[in-house]
């Protein structure tokens, strides 16, 4: 044990009476929604990254947090005792997965050889770690944004050889991933963007950025790596705009190099923010377009123009994309992953328990809420009624390809069309949810 | 002659020492510019709406402009007034071309006989005004988003009557643009997308829209139309959310429908901020995907969320813009349109003369500029040389496909890499470009 | 009975377990809160202008409400008819407020003249259907941004005869605002403000707005009206920038002009998000600031740029203005106004209904919810003991003027003060908060 | 010589004909503008931080500089050989005034007294290389938001040992700037804010930073310091919110404090953008106010939300810019500050000077086309004739105290005013701008 959370206990479901802020009030991992279990519908994740590798610093201030295992000292031993801490911190938080880029686990050394060293020993560790807890690997990924060699991108770097070296970054975090039993592999492409028109050649950046993806599905399937590609779009930051923009954008990507059967996105809820659209709309365009895939859950602030990655808590935005996944039949490898930064000023251990305590029930609640709307049906329904055109036979044949501009035409002619607007009821469709919501 | 510009004389250029402010300072049209004249470079449009069927109303309060032809009358009398007017002020504003929508120039009538009779006398009356003046038609384009009926969407709308509706009208344009030698056929969806999630199937309104935009297609190949399809793309404003949202999004529902060699975009400068892009990001996004078309010249306000669409004046982002027409080849059908408004203030009649003698003049320069750094050709040079790696033998194996993850991790380990940062001397560029901008 | 709303009953409180969505649900005016009825707590105003002076149309189309009392006709049959169905409206909603511009009730005429004398008799009626209705006047304001006329701004016009026809518009709904026993009477200067720098006078227009508003205050106690003065805030739209761009703006202005004791601010929601704040920050501050009145309850939406002048549906949102509320004293003379829109596509008589029986009813659960938080007071106590310090010597001593830099550097160094940082635990409090919210 | 620049030669004015990237083009520190030199005009300063204590690290990646003086070594040791790098860089840049945090320029150390020590070791350091180099001190400061300890602010803490400690860094920053001759002393609150409002009482944050203000000021005048005290407005980053928020927003707290005449604003760019506000608009306003002090000049992306603090190259704005710091009679104790940062892809030496040529050639450009529009005079004369009617009795009267509403409204009356708007001619002015800039 690490001793670091050492007064913390085990989280427990006590339901919505109880008043320990230690506890989960509506996450009951085993209770049964819609014909399956909470933990099965939720599929939380932690990550490595913000929970452990970072200290509390932004870009105005040093860390705040002390994290003993941050401290100068052997690379590899503050590696081992951060594992030590994560999965001590993972198992009391009850959460059923995490997630990690290569580089979070391992020092990265001075050469690629010590790269593939440091690496290949902290994935034994962590196998370890997985077995002794049962916690288990949402996905990996590897980090080609903080090293400086990556200053103008992995993939889409003006030169190969960064690209080359990126490509053995991944080879080596999707075996690690492969053989972790990870659900999914992930691409977040923090530096693959540009941050000035005048230097960059877009096309020939998206040609790379494309073969890249390519040898990515390439080798997923040499090794038999049976879990999902997901990319996660994201506008900019750090970079002044970044290639995966959003979903639609990332869409387009895919079909361009005939890639949109083999990923699906990532959503992140900040992301979206940033993206100039609601996290609803993020999920509800990924799942319209088929590649809905995972959640990272994390917010941002609405006054704030970059990541602030706070913990989720707006149950009635929660409820609306829980609704979306439940009716996209639900999560297969994807899950809601806590892709979170604690408060700076929140430095105490115990703060790292009560942020993804908060985040669990509040998406537990969203998926409570989630469920009863999909009972009760009345958005379904509204919905149903409001295309009923399209299934007769007028809409049937436009959209079966039988009519062309010019039968239309003539058909609103001879039926002197004139159809009028009809009220969408949006009003009265946020009163109905805002009952579910609140009873 | 309407008399509504009677004291104002056909515009001259004067060149940058006059003080004429009704003269052109930088647009002179048959200057050879890069062996071409300015006035083929430019392709200018001013647009009909903006100019002539607005009286100077916003939201929160009434016309100011006066302008005789939109006070209550006879509905043909005053159309006919309408484009007296505008192919006065075209001509002395001597620009090449205009663009219209179907409701600009006829009035809408109570039914859709009416529509088409309307339509069909005034595209009379603007085929022996283009004639008499040589003003020509940049592009045409059918109004989908006025009308209540459009209240939620025209091709996506949830009645198929609407669609009917709205493909008769686009019939109609399409019909009435070749017919007047228009140049290409625009296609704005402004209620193309969803005010709420809560009452959306965005699925079926992609399909919708997928099918819409088919029949247009082929409708074009059925009448022989040789002029360009194009879309403009918009994230918002009226509609909550736009589904032509930027080309990227474009780019990825023309690919989905098979249309990707039948459209290319129209770019508009206050779409493109309002998607939170800047104008030359959407420019050069367009070209490096192979769907660059015409463009909007109107910017916004960086500080106001909505259209302002104000004449550009902002050299130092039109140069660049400029920059990337001429790298790409320069404007074939498309050309540089004028969706710009007066501000609200600006009631006199000359207002609209000091208006688009700006955006021309501005543009003109914009162009002579670009052509200087074309010339000078450091731009061109620093992403030659940036890129260099990429035409040498490990570029030119990953990008021919004889490179995989495997081979690249092997590849890396056997020669060492350890690619280092350079600088991308931005601030140097930068400097480049305003020595060029300002001597 | 204007027949308008034939089919709709007057509203009533039928509880949470009601599905019928004609009643309230929540808001239960006699129900008592912390020692108040709801209706004494939350005041609420339904506004004139958006409900019955606007068709429905946007700046891209036609109104699509068919109002027919906004047909052609005899203005002052119309006004007199409009009138008929608002308060045929507020009576069945039960709302016990309503709000005003002089030119939303009396038509203008084409002088000065024809403008008092319509308003006079517009008053006359109003008067009448007051007493009739029980309904009463949460305030009254003037219109001096709509007519063309204000274009260049009101007080704050280049031209004094602007200023002066509007001190008289102003004039005479300060008096038809004491006549009708209005609460507070509201100033909003909605095109007070710049278009450009380039032909403006920020110092000559801040000394016109300044003595505009001391004149207001002079006629107030002039007149013995015992209302409360309201500035609402609005950083831009219609205008470029608005001039009392928000709270802490408004505060500098008063203070300048010496009006700090004589104006209160009748905050927004969605000017507070245009102006890039939550509205939690601007009714905090406007607190904070001794100068917080009266609400306008009407979000934006988060990822458009104007003013939509939703519904609230936020009760996450809304329970914490109520508790700022609540913690302030409540509402004196102010109350809850619905400066609201319904969205374009609402157009049946019965959405009018809908969009504000959502609004009271989430105001009210809004109500409920902070009186739990202030009964838990969780929060109340986390502040005290945050500043716990300011309440012991040295605190004591910084604030009553016993310190300088000079002693503080001694006092810091004689004992070897290091301070070092805590826990704000954010997201403990969030976490508490929400389980009020939904526990 | 610290050999860091060691092939870099002072740079020198060469001229606009010239081709060297390492010289100014435009800024000819002699030559007169006005009447006054273009050093005495601009008054430029070069900043400690961005360029010697910042390795290029963000938030997503490590230091991409390598700056030799950064690295790991004796505190007081790398402090001297950053201050001898920091006069060769600003002396080869032949740029007047530089700036400086506490400690940017001293190692903090691990208590209060070894600051203190550091602290004025290095004052005495600055002291030799000033004399030596003749750079001279444009204004000091002290980081109150950097270290762990003033994560909930400096003033603004909820304790108040953070409060005494944070004066004791300002009282010896203070003091050091007076010795070094330093002509302004700056306060900016990086986290005098509020990070959640849950936790958080405005009204005693403000009563604490309103004493502090006052200490400054005391101990202004005690230690007989004549340069001027300035705040540097900023609306948020790193806090959520922070209380300075612009520059109108301080004068409300200035006025509140009765500290209107001892302190003025140091505007930065960025800053006026983050905050919703055009660069012209703050320093507008703040000259409209009479509390313009000075500039920081680096400029934010106007589609990223956050610091970028680039180089300024908009010479459209700089124009402006310098148009009313000469209208407002340009700087007395001000000047202008770069507190810029490199792109981090930016990491040769050489890059550190191509940013600051190009900033002060830029401002340069910008002085010289600003006294063009002065002499030039069309926007002095428009403004004049635009506000004309206000020096004419019905105006002078009105701001002359001489009119009430009501001999208002019987002024308009009995002269049957019927005022009309007039064009405010926004698009001739702007077209007219560009003529100067481009002429």
């Amino acid at each position: 044990m690490s001793q670091y959370f050492e007064n913390i206990e085990k989280i427990k479901f006590e339901g919505v009476d109880s008043d320990n802020p230690l506890a989960f009030h509506h996450y009951n991992p085993e209770q049964i929604i819609l014909g399956k279990s909470m933990k099965d519908h939720l599929r939380f994740a932690a990550c490595y990254w913000h929970n452990f590798c970072w200290d509390g610093a932004d870009v105005f201030g040093q860390g705040t947090f002390g994290r003993p295992w941050l401290k100068p000292g052997d690379p590899m031993e503050r590696a081992k005792q951060k594992a030590e801490v994560a999965f001590e911190f993972f198992s009391k938080l009850d959460i059923p997965f995490y997630c990690f880029h290569d580089i979070d686990v391992a020092p990265e050394g001075n050469s690629i050889k010590e790269y593939i060293n440091n690496f290949a020993q902290m994935v034994d560790v962590l196998e370890a770690k997985q077995e002794e807890s049962g916690v288990k690997l949402l996905w990996g990924t590897a980090n080609l944004f903080s090293n400086p060699r990556y200053a103008a991108g992995g993939a889409t770097n003006p030169n190969p050889e960064v690209f080359s070296y990126g490509a053995t970054q991944v080879f080596n975090a999707m075996n690690a991933t492969k053989r972790l039993g990870g659900e999914n592999y992930v691409l977040w492409g923090g530096r693959e963007g540009y941050e000035t028109l005048l230097n960059t050649d877009l096309r020939q950046e998206r040609e790379q950025l494309g073969r890249f993806m390519q040898m990515v599905v390439e080798h997923k399937h040499k090794i038999g790596f049976k879990g999902t590609l997901l990319i996660e779009p994201k506008p900019q930051e750090p970079t002044k705009h970044q290639y995966d923009y959003d979903s639609a954008t990332v869409y387009g990507f895919l079909k361009q190099y005939g890639l949109e059967q083999e990923f699906k996105m990532n959503i992140e809820a900040n992301h979206a923010t940033l993206a100039g659209h609601s996290f609803h709309h993020e999920i509800a365009t990924a799942v319209s377009l088929g590649i809905f895939g995972s959640i990272d859950a994390n917010r941002g602030d609405a006054q704030n123009g970059w990541d602030t990655d706070q913990f989720p808590n707006a149950i009635e935005e929660l409820s609306l994309i829980m609704y979306e996944v439940l009716k996209a039949g639900g999560f297969t490898t994807g899950g809601l992953n806590f892709d979170t930064k604690l408060r700076r000023q929140s430095a105490d251990p115990v703060d790292l328990f009560h942020g993804h305590i908060g985040g669990m029930d509040h998406m537990a609640l969203g998926l409570k809420k989630a469920a009863e709307i999909i009972n009760n049906d009345f958005l379904a329904s509204k919905v149903k009624e409001r295309y009923a055109g399209w299934n007769k036979p007028l809409g049937k044949d436009i959209i079966g390809g039988d009519h062309t501009l010019e039968s239309l035409a003539k058909y609103t002619v001879d039926n002197s069309l004139d159809p009028k607007h009809v009220s969408g009821q949006q009003e009265l469709l946020e009163n109905k949810v805002n009952r579910i919501l609140y009873g």
